[in-house]
């Protein structure tokens, strides 16, 4: 946690910046530990270029945050006591001064928020966090890794509880419960997103619903699922056919399976993302499918089930051994079906490791 | 539709405001019948004084904005368009200046955002859009409440499915998982929070979170649930005992039930919120038991599971019909155990409808 906070305060000092207020729900985990959602309660941390930093919260939170380890100050506030009060206390404290440069989140902190911050600091000068945040999160640590790893083992086993729930006649929802069931008989309490289980003609859609229309032989079926796990989020994708596929079936699915064996190949540090991008889509192009490929390869996968980096042909920057990120081509024809194929990849010095690893040759059921 | 649009324009107007920017999905939703969760993309509302209203969403979203109903311009953006161009001269045919004042969701619309709209209107002065949206959300009309009535029905299902799924031994994660199963298969994509199941000591914690212990005779058991039906929320608790309860566990009951009924009671137009919240509290506080009833009596419901009113004892407002809102007093003793009973209750002009219906006298399963 020190080394994270030293990277904060680092850059604080690059910006001339007087101090960060950090208030996302992921950012703060990331930087305490400390995972809390404070619904319309402030749940802040304030790092600086110097002090001490120190966390702002409910009285009814301090507990659990010692609990998470935080050993530094922490503000609790009860439902009568203004939090800002003993927030600018804490700052006069520390130097901040009116006049201070605050990185805040600007993507996210709310309008009022950055007003009540103006209450207390009037001539603040505000400054993006966004960007060192999230590039500080882009690289994995030991720990992260091991948290990542066990979560795509658990998505792989959602896959393999979905797939063995596949009778005809069954619906998406059906499927979508008994994963759910099967994961929280495991003790998640979260899936990374809503689960997807699409049958059919609906699987030609990137973002379809599940709903309750029956399993037909002859039906694509895709699953888009991952769990989060202590924090930290999986996402893996299988496309599998009930009973029986036909040719041009069969034939989409070869292409995705190259298209994503082809971007797995050069995954490793020093590739240009906008590269890896490009590797998978050139297959589907060749293929004759391009223009049924609308979406980026990937994203990476953290505290966030969606954060840096963005695998998509217009990032011109390398991968580097820490990230994690999804690789997921897809075809999606309207009236044929869709398939997609996703994998949780991380870089290593050597390569990368594929941390989901439900099998991928295309099973009829 | 239009009689939304029509108050707050009539609002802008008070106001000496030039448009109001909408931006959350529950408030976009409530002023346009289009339920979108945009992501990272831009999905927005103008409302003017005068002028027409129009959307702003994702070229891939205009045909659901159009399903939805929407009738009305619509700027649909691809991923290479700047949506602030197309905006700016939107605004500009509606003669929005670049000093005008602007409404704006100050409590959730994103600083960056600001930034971006100020890009556009240079001068801008924001006014609060909030309390105005949460004013015009608190009286339900027929279509909301029939939706609200059917959501509440399905959480009494939710309830019933949770007690048959009680067998000693069984988990707290795999109840939860049964109810979240029956839900789908009728239908439900989308709970209206965590499912809460707790068993023993832990439902002496009113925030508890299903784990994998084991339920033991002589626990209470407590469920906190509801679901999403068509973009509107339920929310119900019951607690009851599992093989047997004791005395003082049964008394906490009685009277837990006893508060309800007592605010129940009283649950008509004219009747000031805050003395709703101390009528439950005074038979608690009778009964010995007044330091653990930590919380409020409740809170609204509708598009969100939590919104106005908010049912505690400072609010010095009164009831009126077509207001929707939780009554869930409970007592919360650590070693012991807890009680939460909670309803879902419409202010009619006659008295009160209570939504959810599940029954309340102590059950022993």
């Amino acid at each position: 946690m020190q080394q994270r906070w030293d990277k904060i305060s680092a850059w604080l000092r690059e910006q001339q910046a007087d101090a960060a207020f950090i208030h996302t729900t992921p950012n703060v985990f990331y930087l305490s530990q400390f995972f809390c959602h404070p619904h319309e309660r402030l749940l802040r941390l304030f790092i600086f270029p110097e002090a001490e930093p120190f966390l702002v919260c409910p009285q009814m939170e301090v507990a659990s945050a010692r609990n998470a380890g935080w050993k530094n100050p922490v503000l609790g506030y009860d439902d009568v006591q203004n939090p800002w009060e003993m927030i600018a206390s804490e700052l006069a404290k520390r130097s901040v001064s009116a006049h201070a440069t605050v990185a805040i989140e600007k993507e996210q902190l709310s309008y009022s928020r950055v007003e009540q911050l103006q209450a207390v600091i009037p001539h603040a000068r505000f400054v993006s966090a966004d960007e060192p945040l999230n590039r500080l999160r882009l690289i994995k640590d030991a720990g992260e890794i091991k948290l990542l790893r066990e979560a795509a083992a658990i998505a792989d086993y959602g896959v393999e509880v979905g797939i063995s729930a596949l009778k005809q006649g069954c619906s998406e929802m059906e499927v979508v419960a008994r994963i759910e069931w099967e994961m929280k008989k495991k003790g998640i309490h979260e899936m990374s997103f809503s689960t997807t289980v699409l049958f059919g003609g609906k699987t030609a859609f990137p973002h379809g619903t599940p709903a309750l229309a029956p399993l037909q032989p002859g039906d694509l079926v895709l699953f888009d699922l991952g769990v989060v796990l202590d924090g930290y989020c999986s996402d893996i994708t299988r496309t599998v056919g009930f009973r029986s596929v036909n040719e041009q079936q069969q034939q989409i699915y070869e292409t995705v399976l190259k298209a994503q064996q082809k971007a797995l190949e050069q995954c490793r540090t020093g590739t240009i993302m906008g590269d890896l991008d490009r590797a998978a889509r050139s297959v589907i192009s060749d293929a004759g499918y391009g223009e049924f490929f609308p979406h980026r390869l990937g994203h990476g996968l953290g505290i966030d089930v969606h954060e840096y980096p963005s695998i998509n042909e217009t990032n011109d920057s390398p991968l580097q051994a820490g990230m994690v990120f999804t690789v997921e081509p897809g075809i999606y024809i309207q009236g044929l079906g869709g398939v997609r194929i996703e994998d949780d990849v991380l870089i290593t010095r050597e390569g990368c490791e594929t941390l989901t690893r439900f099998p991928k040759e295309l099973q009829i059921i």
